[in-house]
């Protein structure tokens, strides 16, 4: 596919996403880290148009000037912004709107991209325009699936996921004491924060085949895992005490039965899945109270060449610092990656929920390690 | 009108307000005060459908036993309920979903209606409802006016308020001292909380004929009002210096010159409108710095024949509290009023958002005293 | 006693108050409606210094400059001063500057009122910081009582309070349909919000003679008074749910048998007395619970003659507002009542805790309806 | 020395610390990071009871059994304790209490150590207990410079500071590319997160032979450096928007001139000290206008046996997280270091405040990114 073929087909399928929602789902927040799905509609188009069209293409003009100060999400380079926490509140522009918005933008795209050699740097950024809504369009399932799964009717609904395929394997592989180098090389797109592939010496150890189960999760809930603050962080403790945790987040338990909600509704726990929404506090203390712990991001990429990965974003034990050698870019695009770097966590590998085609064993994630909304799960080292 | 005409009138009142509504505008909640509008339809139904069709209808099957916990506002002895703050994060019952669950209500109550001879205990149950969906009418202009008018972009839309006319008088009326009566008598319909009318003691006073206006309000901002602590309640002081308050809810000042949000967007103020959208604060403290103070409510009731009223709330210095012999009903339909009857202060009067034949004299309004979102003025005595 | 008398034995007071505590004792603030008790000694000579000594006297120096900001209240008038959250912070003034301070004023106090004929202003004044000083005497009893009842340890403490005599008298008195003065009349001290005594009309009622007490409130409490929302203002029962309220404030249940803290350690509830320490909320409910309610204001003190009173500050379901004719004083004084005439509710008659000789039948006390930490309790009309 | 000396000698420095605090300064808790330091003279007694007393002398009486629940810090393990931002609310037990508790528990200590052979583990246990006292020695020192730096007096008192010699050095120290060992190894004590001496792969770097000065961190203030957001980690601007951040901790600008609180009072700013009191924000944000960053720790580290150290903490850009290896010990002494491994940043070196003998290269302290009230200074790399 050349760029403009790429751009169509990536723009085609956060609306695909949306297809089976009710005009009323585009709009809510239920929490501050949830955005309205058509935010996200209107943000990743926003981006498109203040970092593309605006500066490079002479001849186009802005939808409606409002909507820098609507859709800007964190770009302290771009001016005023509506707070996050304000997102939900805004019924106008309607969901309607953002479509018009969409296609004007897409049509000024595809003109633009019809018409001109792009350089490098033009290209590059269009890349990242691409990325960046892919990262969304993830966001879009796990926030469409908070704002439903939170709704006391727990409607069902068509959503685009991957298919869950656990392999039957149970096997740690053992990576030997030695120099090894991570981060991104090649030619093809990553993001800043993989750049410089440098050496690492780690110790010896043996990581997981396969991903930690719904049914290993249970015996540990079952053991009190909730109730012993031997196994968790004491942030991690304060944590389950404030929210009064007791399971993943989506699980419900009905006449001693255990169900999570899923875009089908509520449904009874499947064992042998991959056991999901679970946070970095829960991930670690899972991990102590095997008797294991979680692998350092460096230890998950040298291993990954040999298990199977993309079911759940996987919880490291590193925090989200820079590799050595990190630069931010000049300007906005500047603002993307390296501002977030204290306080998060780092999870890698994929999701059933990711675009096909945008990870890669390189691509560094990272979330405050509360969060659990996404699509997380826990792989074991010993 | 007979009483199934007025039902049907009524209740065609509050889909007349919204008619001009996008979807998008009946979802959200953006202060935990201002309901989304799609939920005040529901909530109004569902009180017909709980405390007439399900226990006096036989043939009555509930429309969906959901919609109990989703449309409950504040009723212990009906069950659990959604938390007022979570209305504004519930997309689903969709607004087509509660126009429906609307039109089933409907037809089951025309034909209740048309069937049965009401007892007295029943009418007065249905009337009781009548006015509970006009005060929700009110709310529906106010919340919708809130949603609106903090919206950046500000639309405008058509909706049904009375006109505005403002009497051109500027006198005092003087009350002499003496025994009067207030509260309801009489066989129309009243709130419980107007109910005994008794006698009261008043000291001679004056009452202004006529509301303050925006201009009187600007000379008091011109000259400081919001500055200086004197005129202030130590709590309004308090409220003026947290929320950084300048003028009343919905004024902008744009290069100098005041403009306020209203359903046809930004306008120029109109100085001989009568103030609107102050609080108990502000109201209190105009009046410190006028020299005059608010009326209680027994002033006001006892002069109102004197003067014109209906465009505005008006704050009166009485806080809200029960009438000699005053007692709650029996059951879900006791928690009307009487639980309310602390912290807030008493407004008098009705407003352009007022439907019409929904006040009276007698009628108590009630809030608490930072509130400003509903059509609230000033009236002074001396 | 001339006023150089009364002078000395006001201020002797209050050090005797603190006569048993620890140094420590003098510097916590468990809560910010509670100051530490150095504070309050700070505070009352502040106000002698700051509103006699300074304009009046002209051979007076501050003691120290910067007690101004550490010890004014509320005073706007006055200029900046400490954030009330802020008093458990300060070690220093330590204990010893401040009894320094006191002895410093006093000294000065005694050679001024010696040496100078009052004029009738200035005479007013000194009475006024004489009935302010015996109010702090009040606040520090139930300051203190609160930092050693919050303290694990219970220490118990020798402190000057009434003897506790519950008159055993259980009818009630009943007074007629009419028009009554209520308000302050004569030649002593009263304050502002006492004054102008006026004619208000009562319907008949019948009032308790005697408080209710511990028994009393127990039976409430194992009849599930804290769990039937029925009882409760929608505040209320949000406070009770808030705080898990079970019983008054001090009262601790230690297997099965209920104790409450008081200065002589913990002590078993003793059923004859008056409850105490019970809020607005929790006196309206026991006051549903009885099927009957808390008096008036106006009631309360029209009735005041036929009983006695002087155990507990009594709850009323009057609010705090301005009597007809109320004007605030000019200055800072002004500031001693006025702005508080909103979101509270009267308390009539005194307590154990309060001074000799500073309370009437006309004196207005006035909390905000979640305290409790004052000598407060119940008397019942219906 | 030997251990019983060695006890002795830190216990009186503790003592040391406070010989010139007035009563009321051990008694209050400005924040919830700072303690007050009569719980710090009570916790570390308690540490010692608790921990060698009560389970390895047969003969010793608890001094006061609720002293569990008072000076209990965090150790779950333990039971119960009072909440933390408790602290500051108790007056009891009273100075004088803890100091006789001190006195008990060190003459039962003496008898202890002078008639016992230690075992391997408990002279462990003890050597903890020291150097536990010397951590809290540190924060008495921090504790009591925040507790008098927030007194609007100022007051001066006498501490026992180390004295400040910063080095005449502006050079940068050449590390090469290459596989380094960083941890503790040898036989004196070390914290457990120090433990498990291994390999680390390091790309070449230079580091700053001395700490930035105050002149240099003025010109960053002076340069708009906490009004341009480029130089902030997300998080960072958020602390320094909500706090209005303008300067280092315990700064005040008095007519153009800036001062700092210290133990001799408010002083002008030293141009040639090494800046202090800030948080890695803030270390952050300089490294970042200067076009440099801070040292990881094993950067630190391995260039340590280069520079001269031992005036500031020094931030670096490691989170912390456990060594390869590392393992949490059995029981409440497991709580010491392992559950606090996530969400803080390390800081490496030790301070003026830091008791004699008490730090190490490989020492490894921590505290969460917004904290500054330690002596906490900057290096950097580039």
């Amino acid at each position: 596919m050349n760029l403009l073929e790429q751009y169509i087909s990536v723009r085609q399928h956060s609306v695909n996403i949306c297809s089976s929602l009710k005009t009323e789902d585009y709009v809510v927040q239920p929490i501050v880290d949830v955005s309205p799905p058509k935010w996200h509609l209107g943000h990743t188009t926003w981006f498109f148009e203040t970092f593309i069209l605006v500066p490079y293409f002479s001849a186009y003009q802005a939808f409606d000037p409002n909507y820098n100060f609507v859709f800007n999400s964190y770009y302290e380079t771009v001016g005023a912004r509506v707070i996050r926490t304000d997102r939900g509140n805004l019924s106008r522009p309607s969901v309607d709107d953002i479509y018009r918005y969409r296609r004007y933008v897409d049509e000024a795209m595809k003109v633009f991209l019809h018409n001109t050699v792009l350089e490098k740097e033009l290209e590059t950024l269009l890349v990242l325009g691409l990325n960046h809504e892919q990262q969304h369009q993830e966001l879009l399932l796990t926030d469409i699936k908070y704002i439903l799964g939170h709704n006391p009717l727990f409607p069902s609904t068509e959503m685009p996921l991957k298919e869950e395929q656990m392999p039957h394997k149970s096997d740690f592989i053992a990576i030997p004491e030695g120099i090894y180098a991570i981060g991104f090389e090649g030619d093809g797109f990553c993001f800043d924060n993989e750049l410089n592939r440098h050496q690492v010496y780690l110790q010896s150890y043996e990581i997981q085949q396969n991903l930690v189960t719904n049914e290993a999760y249970l015996e540990f809930m079952m053991d009190g895992g909730y109730e012993k603050f031997q196994y968790w962080h004491a942030d991690g403790w304060e944590w389950v005490n404030k929210n009064q945790a007791k399971a993943p987040l989506y699980w419900h338990s009905i006449d001693g039965q255990w169900f999570n909600y899923t875009f089908d509704g509520l449904q009874k726990i499947k064992s042998t899945q991959a056991v999901c929404h679970i946070n970095f506090y829960e991930a670690s203390a899972f991990a102590a109270w095997k008797g294991m712990r979680l692998p350092t991001e460096a230890e998950w990429e040298v291993a990954s060449k040999y298990f199977d990965w993309g079911l759940r974003w996987e919880w490291t034990n590193s925090a989200y610092l820079p590799y050595p050698g990190f630069q931010k870019a000049e300007g906005a695009i500047g603002e993307y990656n390296g501002k977030f770097m204290v306080n998060q966590m780092v999870l890698r590998g994929s999701s059933i929920a990711t675009p096909e085609g945008h990870a890669r064993a390189t691509y560094r994630n990272f979330f405050q390690p509360q969060h659990r909304w996404q699509f997380m799960g826990i792989r074991l080292v010993r």
